[in-house]
Order: structure tokens, then C-alpha cells, then sequence
């Protein structure tokens, strides 16, 4: 896992062990009801402060102000099902969190079979699949089945109960805080806000609180990281209202974390220049796979790097993912499960990379020579004593990386000019560090 | 005609009407003298004043300093002529303004056969066709006829006779000015000193007068537009000399409008650096239509983007063409003519893509977002009340749209980002500009 | 010779006399034994004082710092050799002094042949090839033969002797200066630390000088020309640690000029950032030839560019080569001989392409506009007097030196743009210069 050119797959039993632990937390948060507000929200987070004791918990009240929005009213579902002609019951909340569309009104009423079909949700190219449904900004209220299901209801009297409160309570988010020797700042930000589904939304969670955990373990962080746990789009908003101008000065790279945990193929989403530093790494780590890796461009983008990279607020934030969003046929459906689609060796392989991305970060920064011309490696030992045809080959990584050290460029940019793998340039840095050949002007990306 | 992906093929009467108006125009204008200054450019000038009464048209007199050069001597004609050993009439500028070579001062004269040889001009290569040649800047005189003509030519004593006067007098031209919201400024430039030639020269104008029409016709002009119709070089050097502080200050895009009666395939010559405004309109434009379109380079210019791109010039002039000067057979002999070469169709096809390119500067602004973060689509009932899998699709324009909105770059530069259709994002803008939630800075380019 | 399109080959009696003379000092050279200080060292600049009496030669004590590194002992050697059992001569310096290892300490021994193998270097790849092998900042001793001599060496006593010197004496180096109208300086640097080898050092000091000698004879110098005879490595940072401001402030192109003398294709080596102005003038000139020609890249430099283009130094440092050091299998062994790998036509060929260089940086400048929009040509009789079809092509290359003349760049870059030959372009710059219609403003590169 040193390497960057290494595929990040799993080598040894502690990723083995860590994958294993990010699936078994995945299994805990699955019941829960997410939403952009509400228990399963609080609960959620009440779980990763059990994990994670200095995650910071906020609520904010309904009703907030956060730029051209305003924070949702707080909904909780105590009960929600269909029953049928005969009283059989035809989806119930409590058996899959998905049959409810999200932030549904309360109703209990009978109706025809002709009369509950609008209120019906289904995927006719995808018969088997229960649908994922949200109503947010319009006060509806409705039911998901599976197609199949549909077409299998008789005719006869329906009767509806939905017991879900819409209020003036609050909106929930967690905040984990890592500070390191600089001010400079790494954001990784993740939702919590979809109900029962696996790669988009349980991966990034666990895939996320594990790297809080490594970074956490780091002996010395050479930069600050902030670990945000909070429902898409208004809370990434919310969250930007109240930090811009600090987001602004400090960050250097972010990712949002999502779509973390399924075995296939790696996937990259800019950010919106296509060219800040965060792009740089993720290219680079992402390039040094030996499997096929699916670039994509800012116009794919459609989670919270909407927000953190739109105009004027401009993060330099992408989203390092396996199977993008959008892309894979479970993708919010019910067929988004723990097992067949997210695995611990697909969540093991998500967070390797990241850790791989986060390592290059915290190592990468702009060598400057303090001899003019080159310096004289062999009183230092590190050149060889003889001169013959060849001999010069040997030390070829720390004599380029001395000649690329003016100052303006980073060891990842001289990687790609000389074609040397990173972690080569870096060891070749820190001997030269140490020799006081060169100087760490602090300049990191 | 309002996209820019189609073909500016003449899809309605209106366009069919503008065609044969402007036919219309250039038969009327045929048989005039043009050259670069005398009666038949006065004539010329007398007729588009009659159809559009607001050109200003301008005498300058002869011997005048313009930059390097003077306004040069008026040349009118009388009558021209070569009678033959048998009194019949070998060449009459009466019959065909291209016998004549340009410029020729008078002549009365008995030649034999060998002596007239040097004065007469051919095309061997092409030997049905008369030749124009002119002599502006040297006193001479001479006769153009077909090669076919010159090898039947019998021994024998001819006469020839060209009342000519060289003398002090003036240079004109016509200015068409149409103020607009700004002082931000697209200028047409065309030419009116060839004879009786259809693509090069009447197509010019009688495209240019259109042009000038259909801009007064729009209900509002956010640019102001100035269209000028001078002899070739001289005339173009002669208004820079007396308005280039103006032209570069406030000029955005120009095009020489020339070549533009033919039903071939459309061209383009940049401007010097080949990335004006006018450039980049005109290659997004072009780029659109489904036939076969030539990007010729600055080294291929020949026309007055010689002086309004000239270095210390510089202004941001190109030329959309149909065939270009110099690359159909027809150029500069008496085979270009109307009927055979220029069409309505053909006219009206080159109007319609000029339009297009103005329209496009019309309306091209650098959107500023409003907002941090995206705005609330929802509550301006601008987004789909159901969140389902796809739904986001539906209003992509917009949202990419929003997303570039960072005030830095132009509809058009969105455009070519983000892969829509200029006009898809302009009623996106519009939109989005009747909400507030992007400012119109006025920045145009 | 005067154009940049043609194969330097040797087109007169001149060029093949000055390859003759080349030659000639390279035979006169062969057998001193260079290295980074000694007698050898003085005896080669004496010779060039010889030929090239403006050259001023210096004298550095050993032990004077210069940047990172110290000036080495002075090596001297009047003896060495290895006899065999019998008595007879296994390798004696006298006969070629590529048989001891540069700056070898002295010792006299008798020694088994197993002691005497770790003292031994030979080339198993090329066993008849005596390797070149130095030991500069390590005392040591050894001695080179080739594989196949070891190979042949019996079981016995061995009697070494080396009467060698190390000491606290001088470095030397040579240096001519020729003054031109400008302070714009191009700098040639070649150097005199190799023993017995033709194409990696002879072939460098021999073009050098022929430079100087043509760069003397031209009648007026628009640059200062300076030309080092120095030390690898030391000499070069020993001479940019006296003069490194001076440098900075003037130096507009410079070549390190070795490995010349082969008949094999043309190489370069660019400077560290790859768009120096040498690195432009270099790529003209060999882009231009009909042979192959083999450009590398900053991570093959392995001369003094490695000083002159490292970072806080920064000059604009290339390197022009026949066979490029460590590419042809004679490198750095006894095979690299005068006659087999170095030829006068070999020498001549590189002589012509470096001179075709500095007459290109000597001839260049930013032609700058002197009237607004086109000058009038026909005044001045630089324009056809009758315009007729096809006229305009015969002074292209005026009229597009003039389209270009905006002061901002030069007539290499305005070749490049227009496809022109740089010394057609010069032809008419120096007609538009004459005219007045161009300024030279100065600005050379």
C-alpha cells in the first residue's frame, strides 16, 4: 500500500479486519430511517459518536437560513401501510424503509384500487425493484412497490395509514475535527440522508469513519482534516453558510465520499476546473491502477460536489468513487444491498485508495535546492565512488528530483515530468531533507 | 434559423423574399465601373442610399495622407475600344467594363497586331474567359480578353481608343451606422471597387445591405453596429486612419463580408491570432452546420482583414465566407457572374449564417451567479416536486448552467464547456435572469 | 549553408578544410592525459593558446570552495604500469593512459593475481575494450585492461607500480571572450578532463575552437560570444560560482558542445524546462535537416547542462550532439578513437550546424511595424505593378513578415507561424528594415 502503483487490493489482515469492521457498521445503520432530517438521522450519528467519541453532533432548527435555502421541518414516521381488499398487507414501512416515499404527509384513508394507483411508485424496467422516492420540497405523501407487485394488486378497497409528523424541529449533522501541524485542510464529506441502501449511502459513512480512524492514528498529521457527516445538498449548504470564508482559506483538497463499496471498477468526478489539487492526486492515484478506471467530467457530477465547487464558493472538491452514482443498475432501489452489491473487500479497496490519496497529501511538498548547482553527492556519501560507464543510472531518482527542486513545483508534479513514482521521489526527499540539500517550504500542494 | 446546430438553408418565404431582394440588388449594380474612386462607385453609393436612406456616404479628395498611402487620382471613363485591321470592334468597355484594364489612362493609337500584343491581357488556362486586371498604382493602360479571342486575332493594323481622365477628385464611400444599448461595437466591412463581378464584389454588398436592414429591424440592439462599404485596402486604410482610436476601443467582433452569393460550401479566415470574439462566434457557428465548412488560416487572408487585423491594428475582424477569393475558378474574370455563380439561395444561405453569428453576439453575456452554493430550484418551481432515478436530467441546461455561472465566462464559452446548444442555454439564462438568479454583468465577449 | 532546410553537409573546400584542421588538433591532443586538474590539463590549453591566442587561461588552487564543492588536488602521473610473473608488461599508462584509473594514488606492490583482481576493471560486454574509469573523490588505485586480457592473466606475482602525485596545486581552465555590439551573450562550454578519447571529449574542444575562430572572423557581432575550456562538473560549477550574476543577466543561449565529431545522426539535449531560446533555436536548426535527428529529454542530460540548467542557476543551457555521450557502444572506452568513431567530415558536419545556429541568434530580432495597417509597397517598387490573379503570391513572405511585425515576437517564432524559411524572412526584414517600414527594437530572442 505504499506504492502508487500498486492496485488497492486487499494485502494483508489488517485491511482484511478493517473492511470486515466497515461492513458489520454498515449492518448496524441499515434499518435506520435517513432522511434529510428526523430519528433515523439522530440515531445514525448517535452510533458513529459510539465508534468515534470526538465526532461533534449539531442540530440546527427548521426554519434556518443557509444562502437561497432554509432548513427543512423535521419529519418521523411512526407507522406507514397498505393493507388490501382483504386485509393483507401490501407494504409496510417497517419491513422496508424504502416502501414510503420520502417526507410523506400523514394520511389514513380508503381507497379504490384506481385511486391508490397515483399514489403508487414503481420501476417497470426493473420488475423486481422497490424504487427510492423523496418529496421534499412538496407536501405529497406516497407509496413505492416493486412493479411486479403492482401488477398483482386485484381490484377492491384499500386502505392507507401513514403516522409521520412533519415539524418545526431540527436538522442533524456530525463534524469530526483532526488538527494537524498546519493550517492547510483536507475535507472529506459524506451523507447521511437515504434510508436502506448500501453503495449509495452506508459505504460512505463506514468508508469515512475508518479514515477518521487511520488519520486519527497518523503519528504526526502535516495537515488538518474535517470529516462531515450530513444529509446531501441542504446540509452540505448549510454547512458552507456557516464556514465558507475558513473552507476558503484552508482547504487545499476534499472528496465527497460516496458509492464506496461495491468490487467494481474505480471512478473519478472533478471538480469543476477539472484542474485543482484534489484532481491532481485522485488522477494520480487513480492512474497508477492496473484495472480500468472511468474518468468522468464536471457535467456527471450530482452529489455535494455540486455545492462545494459551484461559483463562488469553488473548493477544489471531486469524488473518488467505485461504481458511480447514476451508473449501476441498483442505484436507488431496493437492489442496493449489503452482500450482493457492497462487500468488505470493496469497501477495504475504496478505503485503500483514499488512504493512498490522504498519504500522498500529507507526504507531497515543493522541494527548493540550497546549493546552487548540483551538490556533491559523494562526500555525503551518496554517490557512488567510482566512476564508470552506467554508474550514474543508480542514483537517477534523487539526481532528478535535485534538478526539478527550484522551488515552484511539487514532488507529485515531478513525478509526472520524470516519470518516477512518487513514494521513490519522496524517499529520495526525505534523505535529502535530512542532508539539508533541499528545503520543505511548507507550500504542500 | 434560431439554432445554431442547423443548416442555414432558406427555410421560409421571408428568407426566399430577402434572397431575390438582394439579387435584385446585385443585378442593378452589374454593370456599373466600380474601381477605386469615379462615378460608377458614386452610382453604386446613390442606389443603396435609395434603399436604405440612413448610409452617410463620404467624399474624400484625391491626395489625402492615410497612414502610408494618399487617396489616389479619380478615373472615369468615357468609352474604351480595339477595332480591327477590318474596322470590326475587338473589345468595347461599353459592352463589358472587364475589357478594360483598371486605372488605364488615355489612349488613341494605330498598332499593328505585334505591337497591341503587349497591352492585351489573357488567361491562357481558362481561354473562354476576360481577365481583371488593374493598374492603380503605375500609369499604364491595356485591354483583357479571352485567350480564344487573342489566337483568332488577325494581322494587320488596329486602333484603339480609351477616353480616360485621370485627374484630382475624390474617393468615396458609405458608412451605415446603428447605435445599440452600449458603446460595445460589431463592425461589417464590404467592398465597392470591382466591375461587373457577381461573387467578389456584389454578393458583398448586396449581403451587407441586408444585414444592415435586418439589424434595424431588431426591437432592441445591445451592441451598436457599423457597416461600412469602401474600396478595397485604400478605403479600409483610409477610415482606420480617421477612426482607429474609436474602432479599438470599442469594436468587439467584425467580419469582411465578401464571396457570399455562391451555393458552395461556407469558409472562414481568422483574425491574426486566430482568437478574436469574431473567431471564436464564427467557428461555433460553422461548426454547427452539417455540410463541409474550410477554416483557412491567417496566412491565407487577402481581403481587408489585412488592415483591421494588421499589427498596431488589431482589431478582432474575420470573414465567413462561401468559397474564398482565390479558390473557385471563377475569381477575378468575367465568369463570375450572377445566375451562374450567385444565386438567392446562395445569398440568402450566407445572410442567414451572418444573422445567426449576430444574433449569437446579441445575445452572449457572462452570467454571475446570484447565489452561494445552487440556489433552491424547487421553490421557483424550476425543479420536479418527485425526486426519483432520472429526474434530474430533465433540467441539465439550467443546472450546468448555473454551475459556470462564475461571471468569468460567456453563454457561448458555456456552450462549447458543457456541450449544449448556445440557444438552449440562452433560454436558460433568460430564465434564470428573470428570477435574479444570475446578473448580467454587460461583460459581452 | 545559409539555409536552415538544408543537411549541414560539407558543400565546399572551405568546410572540408576547416574538418581537416579539426581533426588534426584532436590528433595533436589525443595522447596528454587529461583529467580534472594535472599537467595534461595545462598542455591542451597551451595548445589552444597555440591556435587561439586571445584565450585567457586560469589556475584555481586545489581546495578553493566554489558553491558546494571543493577544487580537487592537483593528479599528477610520471609512471604506471603492472608486470606479470615473467616480468613481462600487462598494461603501462605510457602506452595509453585509459589503462590507469584517473586520480589513482600512488603505490608500488607485489600482489598475487587473485589481490590484483579487485584493483582490475574491464567491459565482459565488450571484451576488447580497455573501460574508462575514474576514482575522483575516493583514494583508491586501480588499473582498466580489457576482458579479454583478463581473461588471459596467469596464476603469479604481480609487480604494480603507479608514481602518481596528488597534491595541492591548481585546477585550470580556458576561456575566450569575444565582445559583440550587445551585452546578449551565447555561451559554448566544452570540456578537458577525458584522457584518450575521440567523440567524448576531443571532438568538443576542436568545434569549440573552430567557433571561436569563425565567430572572430565575422565582421560585426550583434552578441558577446564566450567559449569555456573546463573540467566536467567541477569546472563548470567552479566557473558559475565566480560568475553567476553576470550569467543571468546576459546569457540568452548557450550550448554544451561534446561528443561532435561522429558521422552518425544529429542528437539534443534541452535545457531543464525545454523552451529556452536555445532549446527553440536548436529544434529550428535540427528540425530542418533530412537525417533523422534523436531529441531528448531533460532526464537524459548528463553533461555541465546538468549546472548550467540546474534550479537557482537556471541559464538557457542545451546541448547539440552527434551521437549523444552513452548511446554509441564506444562511450567511455578505448574504441572512442580518431578515425573509427571521429572523422573530419564527422567534425565538419557538427562545426556547420552550431554555426548555422549562431548565425540564426545572431540574424534574429522582433521586427517591429512602423505604419499603421499595410505599408504601401508599389511607392517603394516592392509590390508587381499590374495586380492580376495569382500576383499577390510572389511577395508572401514580405507581406506576411509585415502581417506579423507587432514587436512581440521574432523571425524564428514568425517562421514557425508561417511556414517561411527564417533566412527568406530575414531577407525581407532587412529590405522592410532598410525601407524603414520595420524597427529593430533590440529584443533578440
Amino acid at each position: 500500500m505504499s506504492s502508487g502503483k500498486g492496485a488497492p487490493t486487499i494485502t494483508n489482515s489488517g485491511d482484511l479486519e478493517a473492511g470486515q469492521r466497515m461492513f458489520e457498521l454498515c449492518k448496524e445503520l441499515w434499518p435506520l430511517n435517513r432522511s434529510l432530517t428526523g430519528p433515523g438521522n439522530r440515531e445514525t450519528l448517535q452510533i458513529l459518536a459510539r465508534e468515534f467519541p470526538e465526532i461533534e453532533i449539531f442540530e440546527v432548527p427548521s426554519g434556518v437560513e443557509a444562502f437561497d435555502w432554509n432548513v427543512p421541518q423535521e419529519w418521523s414516521v411512526n407507522e406507514a401501510w397498505i393493507k388490501g381488499p382483504a386485509g393483507e398487507v401490501i407494504a409496510d414501512f417497517s419491513v422496508n424503509n424504502l416502501h414510503l416515499v420520502g417526507y410523506s404527509s400523514p394520511v389514513h384513508a380508503r381507497l379504490s384500487l384506481e385511486e391508490l394507483q397515483s399514489f403508487l411508485h414503481t420501476l417497470p424496467a426493473q420488475p423486481d425493484a422497490i424504487p427510492y422516492v423523496t418529496s421534499y420540497y412538496n407536501q405529497t405523501w406516497g407509496f413505492c412497490i416493486s412493479e411486479n407487485q403492482r401488477q398483482g394488486l386485484a381490484p377492491g378497497t384499500y386502505e392507507v395509514l401513514i403516522d409521520s409528523k412533519l415539524f418545526s424541529g431540527a436538522m442533524s449533522y456530525g463534524e469530526i475535527f483532526l488538527p494537524g501541524e498546519n493550517k492547510s485542510e483536507v475535507l472529506l464529506s459524506t451523507y447521511i440522508c437515504h434510508p436502506s441502501m448500501a453503495n449509495n449511502e452506508l459505504s460512505g459513512i463506514a468508508v469515512s469513519l475508518q479514515l477518521a480512524r487511520d488519520l486519527k492514528e497518523m503519528k504526526q498529521r502535516e495537515n488538518s482534516y474535517r470529516v462531515l457527516f450530513l444529509p446531501e445538498t441542504i446540509g452540505a449548504i448549510y454547512y458552507l453558510s456557516q464556514n465558507l470564508a475558513n473552507l476558503q482559506e484552508n482547504v487545499i483538497a476534499g472528496y465527497v465520499v460516496t458509492c464506496v463499496g461495491d468490487e467494481r471498477g474505480f471512478s473519478y468526478v472533478p471538480s469543476r476546473k477539472g484542474d485543482s489539487y484534489a484532481d491532481k492526486v485522485a488522477h494520480y492515484v487513480l492512474d497508477g491502477l492496473k484495472s480500468e478506471v472511468t474518468f468522468y467530467e464536471w457535467k456527471d457530477r450530482q452529489s455535494d460536489e455540486r455545492q462545494y465547487s459551484a461559483p463562488l464558493v469553488d473548493l477544489p472538491v471531486g469524488s473518488i468513487m467505485r461504481s458511480k452514482y447514476g451508473s449501476y443498475p441498483e442505484y436507488h432501489t431496493s437492489l442496493d444491498t449489503l452482500g450482493d452489491v457492497v462487500t468488505p473487500a470493496g469497501l477495504a479497496g475504496a478505503r485503500n485508495i483514499y488512504l493512498e490519496a490522504l498519504r500522498i497529501i500529507e507526504a507531497n511538498f515543493k522541494p527548493l535546492a540550497t546549493t546552487f548547482c548540483e551538490p556533491q553527492l559523494g562526500k555525503r556519501g551518496l554517490y557512488p565512488n567510482i566512476g564508470k560507464k552506467g554508474v550514474y543510472e543508480d542514483i537517477r531518482v534523487l539526481r532528478d528530483l535535485l534538478s526539478w527542486s527550484d522551488g515552484s513545483i511539487s514532488l507529485l508534479e515531478i513525478a509526472q515530468k520524470s516519470g518516477h513514482d512518487f513514494w521513490a521521489l519522496h524517499e529520495s526527499a526525505t534523505l535529502l531533507l535530512n542532508e539539508g540539500l533541499v528545503q520543505n517550504n511548507s507550500v504542500r500542494t
